[in-house]
């Protein structure tokens, strides 16, 4: 891990997530970008829409964080509660920011349709909080520190969600370095290398991560993938590790199906 | 909702899914048979697979659940930790479980491989707990008692975890009603309709819950799926309520459409 470890959490906000109706692809998304931005994502959560159900998780996840990303509840509907329910968690009076409103005016005005209450209130947001204008929507991402936390809040539609959060990244740079790579390993099954790993990654002293993913199931002629990720302050740094572990575990490969080991 | 509330929570352990590395399919699985179970899924935890990760997850889940239902974690790899994490959270001692080490031996000894202290491992059950023998793989399912809550552990493969949760239900009853009907309403936006569902949604005093989802984005022929659900004692009154506020949601649309309301 790097010398200053960063944590952050992901927060999965819709009933429909719960129920599994919709496939969580938002998570892995958010997940994998944190990841190459140096952040160990640490804790997941999925929540309901409702305004308890996603106070505690947002306060919950505040404590334990430098970075929180949501997605989910942004939108024109009475269950898109997001925004109203972090601004009550952490206390933040909502005021009407008159851009946003004046872009919903005009998208609602071109549809030929009234600006209703549900739709207003897209345009009000915490007190302090900055918004990033949504390039493939209408509700904005909102930006809330909550004391050293940075709180990201991103709609769900998965278009919209991934064009805010590369907005967001630009903007606050989330600088940091990850470094993954993976071999993939014939004839080999998962618990004949699992003493291998546990030593070299002991041997790493916590700098490396070593995990085998089974690529099939473990009959005759098992298949995994070792994958070897690192996190470090200089990219340089970070590849050389992962690539001269990996080499290490290609050898102790051969070795167990020679039979040397 | 039903007269007797069942909560339920998913836990997901494993550090590919923080990573964003696997789309957290499992957890969908989970929610959907959980739901259609009677069971209000209510909290959704992704965890990783270190001791603490998974015990500090587990203890929380349980505060406020009736069942518990996990996956990751079982298999023969220094990372397959979930067992001992948990047995270690609820300060129960393992065992070994000498049909599930005779299971391991046999199918080792036909691979004509050694018994790893990582294989041994899945014979270790914490006290007082039973298990699932699993039909397409080798770790077995773990179901543990704590307190009033049940926590069923499965492993994370996919088909192994399907097959382990299915048993599961059939072991354990999880009897309960849940309905879920949707109508699809052409051009119609999510805005419109929803001070209709609001008030519809008070009407009926928390007995249902409606959802819509956009099937494509807000633009000028939108089109969106209404989600009417409700959980029950009895099949046929939940149906009943189902069918009836999708009539009432059809009716809504219509009117608004041509300008009545």
């Amino acid at each position: 891990m790097s010398s200053v470890e960063r944590i952050a959490s992901i927060i999965s906000v819709g009933n429909e997530l719960l129920k599994g109706k919709t496939v969580n692809t938002n998570f892995a998304h958010i997940g994998r970008m944190l990841t190459f931005a140096g952040y160990r994502v640490k804790y997941g959560y999925v929540c309901e829409d409702t305004p308890e159900g996603i106070a505690e998780t947002f306060k919950e996840a505040v404590k334990h964080s430098d970075l929180v990303v949501s997605s989910g509840g942004l939108g024109p509907t009475f269950d898109d509660i997001t925004v109203e329910s972090v601004a009550k968690a952490f206390s933040m009076k909502l005021v009407k920011n008159d851009h946003i409103m004046a872009i919903l005016r005009n998208h609602y005005t071109s549809l030929n349709l009234p600006l209703t209450k549900e739709r207003e209130k897209m345009a009000y947001l915490p007190i302090g909080s900055h918004f990033i204008e949504n390039p493939v929507g209408i509700a904005p991402g909102v930006i809330i520190d909550v004391g050293a936390c940075k709180v990201i809040v991103l709609p769900g539609v998965p278009s919209e969600m991934e064009a805010l959060l590369g907005l967001a990244r630009d903007q606050y740079a989330f600088g940091g370095v990850y470094c993954e790579k993976s071999i993939v390993i014939e004839n080999m099954m998962e618990s004949t290398i699992a003493p291998e790993i546990t030593r070299i990654m002991k041997e790493r002293d916590g700098k490396v991560y070593i995990k085998t993913h089974p690529l099939n199931s473990e009959n005759i002629l098992p298949k995994i993938e070792v994958e070897v990720s690192s996190y470090g302050s200089e990219r340089t740094d970070c590849a050389e590790i992962v690539k001269s572990v990996l080499a290490e575990i290609s050898d102790s490969a051969l070795k167990l199906k020679s039979g040397k080991k």
